[in-house]
Formats: C-alpha cells, structure tokens, sequence
C-alpha cells in the first residue's frame, strides 16, 4: 500500500454512493412517502409515553416489545422476526452474511438502487436480468438463470419500484422452487398490492420477506422495517447485526401504530383509489403512457426526454422522480408518487397544461 | 449447495450472535450507560418541537441540522463528519468498505466485542494483541505488529473496554505513524479522559475518530454516533452506509444536546469525581484490586471467580457486568459502571459486606 486510501477495498473505490440531491417543495411526490402524517392526538399519546422512557439507557436488547407486538399483529412466531432500523439495514445486514467475492446476486433491472450497491460493496458478482417488454417480471427468464448461474441470492423487489410492476404469489412459487439460494422478496409497498409472501414461507424455507414502516405505515422519518424468515436462517443473518440498532422511540411509535392499524388500512385504500384516478387522468393525455402499477406511485412515459419534463413540472413547485437516468430503457419515464386528493390534482393541472 | 443455509458464507455460519441475557434489576451499573437522564424541561422542549416533525417523510439525505450543528461545535468541516445509528454502524460501515477475506484487523484483546464480531462476518484475517500486564496499551508491541503484518485496519477502543486503559496522545501518534493502514480510534469514552485525538487527524490522514451520544451524552436509548475523518476517506466509507440511516428524532434530540452542552460537562465532572471516590473506596478493601480507568467505569480484580461475585451482588438487585468469559486473564474480574451517588453508596455497601 502507497497511500492510506488503498486500504478500502477495490470493489468500494470503484463505485459512486448512492445519491439524491436534495430540493425545496409544494408538493412532494418523489420518495413514495404516505402523503399523510399521523393524527395530532396519535401524536400526542405517543409523545407523552415517550416522556416516560429512560433516554439515557439501551434499548432493550431483542425490542422485544415491538417484536412482540409485530408476531402477534403478523400471527407468526418471533423466532422468524429480525427487526431494522429501516428494512434498507435488514438487506445491508443479509448481503453481508451471503455475498462476498466470487459470489452472486441475481435482480432484475431497473429496481432500488441499494440492491445493486451493497452487492458491489461486498465484491459480489452481480447478474442482471431485464423486464420484459411491457415491464411485466420475466418469470421464465428468472428461473431460467437461477438454474444456470446458481445465484446465492436472489432480489425482487415486488412489487417493484420504479415500474410498480406486480408479482402474483404464483410466480414467486416458481422463482422460489427454481432456487437453491436464497430469495428475497423487499415486499415494501405490499399493502397497495394485496399481496402476501409469508404463507408461502411454510414449504419454502429459502424465501425472505422484508416490510417497511416507511411507505403506507407512514413512518419514513422514524427507520423501521423487519425480516420474516425461517428461525435458522434469522439465527445467521443476525450474526451480522449489531445489537441495539432499533432506538426506542421508533420502537415505541411502530408499537404504537400496530395498535392502530385501522388508521393504516383506512390510508392505504385512499391511496389506492387515489391511484386509479390519477391513473386514468393521465392516461387519458393523448401524449401520456401510464404503466400499470400494484404500488402507491406510477410510472409513465412521455415524448419528451424524463429530465426535461421533470423540470418542467419542477418549476410549479411540484418534486417528482426523474428517473430517465436509472435504464437505458426509461430515457422518457418519470416517476410520481400518490398524494392527497388535492395534491394528485395540482400534479394533473400542471400535466394536463403541458402534454394535453 | 445441498441446503438453504448453505447459502450463508462460511464465516458467519463459524460464529455466534453477540448477546446480552436481559435482567430485571434495581440498579443498574452494566452497560456504562450516564446514570442522569435529560431533564424533565428539556424533555419537553424538544417533545414539543418532535410533534411538528412531519414523520411521514425521510430524514434530510445528509442529515444536514445534526451535521451542521456538530461541525460548529467541534470546528470541524462537514466533509469530515459521517453520522451513524449509534458509533456501531459506522464501525460496521468501516469493516465492511476494508474489510474481507484476505485481509487484516488489528486490536488488542480484551476490548469492545463488536470489532472482532464485524471482522468475522467479513472474513478477515484477526491478529489479537495482549495488554500489558498492568493493562496498560502495549504501544511497542502495536508499532512492531504493524511494522510485521501490515493490518488494513486497526481498532483501538481508548479509553478501553472493560479495562479503563487509558492511551494519551502520543502513544497514538507514534501507532498511526507506523501504521500505512487506517486505524480507528473509538473514543466512546473519552469526556471521561480528558484526551482528544482530533488534532492528530491534521498530520495522519489514516486516523479515523468515531464517538457517541450514548456514554456522557446520556442518548444510549436514541443511537446516535458520528466518525471524523479525512474527507477523501469519508467519500469512500460513505458508499457502504445507506441513505435515511439516522431517523429524524434522534438527530432532533442530538442537535438539541448540543446546544445543552453545558448539561454534558457538569454531569461527565460529576461522573469523574464519583469514580475517584468509588475507585478509592473499593481499593480500601483489602480483597479488592481496582486497576486505573480513563473511562465511566471500573475494572476490577477479587480472589472470587467474577460469575460468583457477580450473582452475589446481582442477590443485591444490583447489576453490574460479569466480563470473566471475556478474555483468559479476566477469570476474577469484574466491570462496574458509574451511577449517581446513592446507587455507588449502594455498590459499596454490598461489595464492602462481601469483600472486607
């Protein structure tokens, strides 16, 4: 070694972090947030148990109260349960125990970008498939080259973001009895899906699911997300995380919540029609592609180049994703999340001015 | 691969979890934790301005208020500064941008568990040095491995866990000197010293700081820690950590501790002065051997295996940490972390009716 900096491994020094730049707003719909914030007397119960609590001691060592809560919630036990300080931690923590050098990570592109940086972090070998045509998973291809290439791991994420492409339970059956790895499915938007992994858990112990607080639990700011895997395999992922990496105060808000989950589903059926509408509107501009999406933001495609419209709509005030860079194949795609009804109009205003 | 878990690598499968059995106890004096928590009026103040945080939304993607606010207070630059989920993940951040097969951690044993956790799940390569043999840092025995072996990185936890070693500046100095790898110095510790390693930075750019909120700052429940280093390695260890890893109430309660200060100085004094006092107290028993601490805590040595003693004073509802499986030279002894007066009065009393 020459220079202090050679001590980073080559595989880091070779790639950029990941990066958003940061931008002032009206409207926010670029992060897939839940446009709603918790109830001010949510928030007041909440604050004053947090008043209770000793700052100045650990968490307690296992979050056993929210782990509890969550087994109860999912009615599974909570051995197969590894809680994170967002569920980002929980793929960080996995990749770690699975991929290294001359190992493999299979995705389909284009996806969350974390997948692909913590496998070149580790110095895995990364296999990337495409969506097919109409942005549809390609099942077949997926099996197909787990069979070849024996990836040790598997990502999808489902459904997925920035397609919002949807994952039917069957097709992940097949994907799943192809692999003799592990597969995991980042199930972060599942409740704008309705679908649900965990049954198939029970006859295939290689398949992990992830879920977040962040999306339509509404809890971004607060870094909460879990693991659901067989007990064994929870027994070696935890290996790699560190102890007390939940704080207490998100552990209480997620408790907190569970208890309140009617608010939540109540959220995320809004949403959802929401979705639909703001989908047909745009899909209703004769120069507007909409592509379907089982999540709570759409992809569309336009004539115009992603970042020029994204500016476009930017100079209203209104932060969508530009996602034209991400894939040779998304040159005119922009990404928009779900808002508020009157949100979702001010974004349909300013799209309906410029593309008719 | 004949199993699921098989996909796990091999060095993570040869190992086992960190773990701490959870007590219920009535004093507690086990995890070096400030023994105040934040004053009620102070509570509130930041509970108040938490209820006008939109929760919903991702933290800032640099958590620009806490950078901002440590930079002035250290009068460092923001280039220099990298924000974790307690000083934890930055460590695990560091091993994971140095550290794999085929390459070297160095540390002296014993010392915080993590280090040699996280090189593990790596799969580096672990050279462990002894302390002296009254404990101290064996700064020519460090100089000289390096010199040998070459680490990537060196860990030294100063002051140390559990021993309380102490390691001034210029001992520091003369092992980054030698050393062409990094070497991290992890001062969770140091309020309690009185050492400050930062100006070495200036003239060893392979020295890398990590500190915490969780030791005199009184916040172990809100996992806050930051690492300081140059600023071309930050921009590599930063590819390893995830965005959002630092959810908006701890950096809230963090920023609103530093403009509190004065808060952490009079509580560290107080903390100091108590282990003078402790230190002398149990030193005045003529079973007891209470080595030097630089830290908020004591080790100590008595003719009783440690796991005897410890379940003794534990009869007691105190708890206190039983470090005798640590390390071979650690079968008698005992960690014990300051509290406030009346619960040191209450240690005293019971190792006083035990140790004559």
């Amino acid at each position: 070694m020459t220079d202090f900096l050679d001590s980073i491994k080559k595989s880091v020094r070779a790639i950029e972090a990941y990066h958003l730049k940061e931008r002032q707003y009206r409207i926010k719909l670029n992060q897939n947030e839940n446009p709603h914030d918790l109830p001010a007397w949510l928030k007041r119960e909440i604050l004053e148990e947090a008043a209770t609590l000793n700052w100045n001691r650990y968490p307690h060592f296992d979050n056993d109260r929210l782990k509890s809560a969550l087994a109860h919630y999912l009615d599974v036990a909570k051995e197969r349960i590894l809680l994170g300080n967002g569920s980002n931690e929980l793929l960080q923590i996995l990749t770690h125990a699975v991929l290294s050098e001359g190992r493999r990570l299979l995705i389909v592109q284009p996806t969350f970008t974390v997948y692909q940086q913590l496998a070149r972090v580790a110095g895995a070998e990364l296999i990337e498939l495409d969506f097919a045509k109409d942005w549809s998973f390609p099942v077949d291809d997926i099996v197909d080259r787990i069979k070849k290439t024996h990836p040790h791991l598997t990502i999808l994420c489902a459904p997925n973001s920035p397609t919002g492409a949807d994952l039917p339970e069957e097709a992940l059956e097949e994907i799943v009895s192809a692999a003799c790895g592990l597969v995991l499915a980042d199930e972060a938007y599942h409740e704008f899906s309705g679908r649900d992994y965990i049954p198939l858990q029970k006859n295939h112990r290689n398949l992990i699911v992830t879920r977040t607080f962040s999306k339509a639990m509404g809890l971004a700011g607060l870094r909460i997300g879990y693991m659901l895997a067989d007990p064994g395999l929870i027994v070696q992922i935890n290996k790699g995380k560190l102890p007390y990496n939940l704080n207490i105060f998100s552990e209480l808000v997620a408790c907190k919540l569970i208890a309140h989950q009617d608010l939540v589903n109540s959220c995320a059926r809004e949403i959802i029609g929401e979705r639909q509408r703001v989908s047909r509107a745009l899909a209703a501009l004769e120069q507007v592609r909409v592509f379907p999406s089982a999540s709570n933001f759409l992809m569309i495609e336009t004539p115009l180049p992603g970042k020029v419209l994204f500016e476009d709509v930017y100079s209203t005030g209104i932060l969508i994703r530009d996602i034209s860079g991400y894939h040779p194949r998304l040159t005119n795609a922009l990404r928009i999340s779900i808002g508020t009804t009157s949100e979702n109009d001010a974004l349909l205003d300013v799209m309906g001015s410029r593309l008719k």
